[in-house]
């Protein structure tokens, strides 16, 4: 596929990846090393947990996506980061088994101003299970290169 | 140390961890296997882009964080979990070989209305360098079991 820029984007645009099989260990290897809380290492002891069972911590679920989104364009464009995300919202547990998809919907779009070789998308990053039923929302603003000036560079 | 509750918190106290050494291999076993952007994965091409030398994923900084603070005192304490966070904000590079510290601050707290068992403490944590200059700020609800329940239960 053919690298994407600023211009190869438009608002309402949808774009989808996965599924992603998420397995028990990789949840608990996650959880071992970045969040070792109950509820995200064992079965038992997450049982008595608000989660009732094992589920993969919220940063995990952030980490998927962010691989899912990654391999499906943001390395094969003209990315130039993110400074951060706004609200992430974590409304369901990611369990393991779970076939998870990620979509992404353009929900703004603006040339910067001071810098005319690239502009912001903004996106919402959703994170949904087998059921299609929301595990995690996000909106985080993107900086593209725009293809126009990058060919000139 | 005792097992923190609700009770023990108030708005305004500062709580401080590390210092974490960060070493380049971590930044980029975590980039490949969540972030695979060349920024965070090779010194020479990280050059080239905005970051202008090899730097953490911004995810990994929270993942780190994350660490600290399990650590530091939420596993020792009633945490029933957090819905998310509010807005990230990743706002300078997490270089290899930096001394992360996290300084979390409590900047609300109110009791559930709904459920006498548990209260909500708003903290923003912080993610800082060897400068003490801020890499990362972050602000999210946290849901903490009451001591009076707790020990009624």
């Amino acid at each position: 596929m053919q690298k994407r820029y600023f211009e190869d984007f438009h608002p309402g645009m949808v774009m989808e990846f996965g599924p992603r099989l998420v397995a028990r260990e990789e949840i608990i290897a996650f959880a071992a090393e970045f969040d070792p809380q109950p509820m995200h290492l064992d079965d038992d002891a997450a049982k008595n947990t608000m989660l009732g069972g094992l589920a993969a911590s919220g940063w995990h679920t952030c980490c998927l996506a962010m691989r899912m989104i990654a391999d499906g364009f943001i390395i094969n464009s003209g990315s130039m980061g993110a400074p951060g995300t706004d609200e992430v919202k974590w409304l369901r547990p990611l369990r393991p088994g779970t076939h998870l998809k990620v979509r992404t919907t353009v929900i703004d779009m603006r040339a910067s101003k001071s810098k005319p070789d690239r502009g912001f998308v903004t996106l919402q990053m959703d994170a949904l299970d087998d059921a299609g039923d929301l595990i995690m929302r996000m909106t985080f603003p993107w900086m593209v290169a725009r293809r126009s000036a990058g060919a000139a560079s």
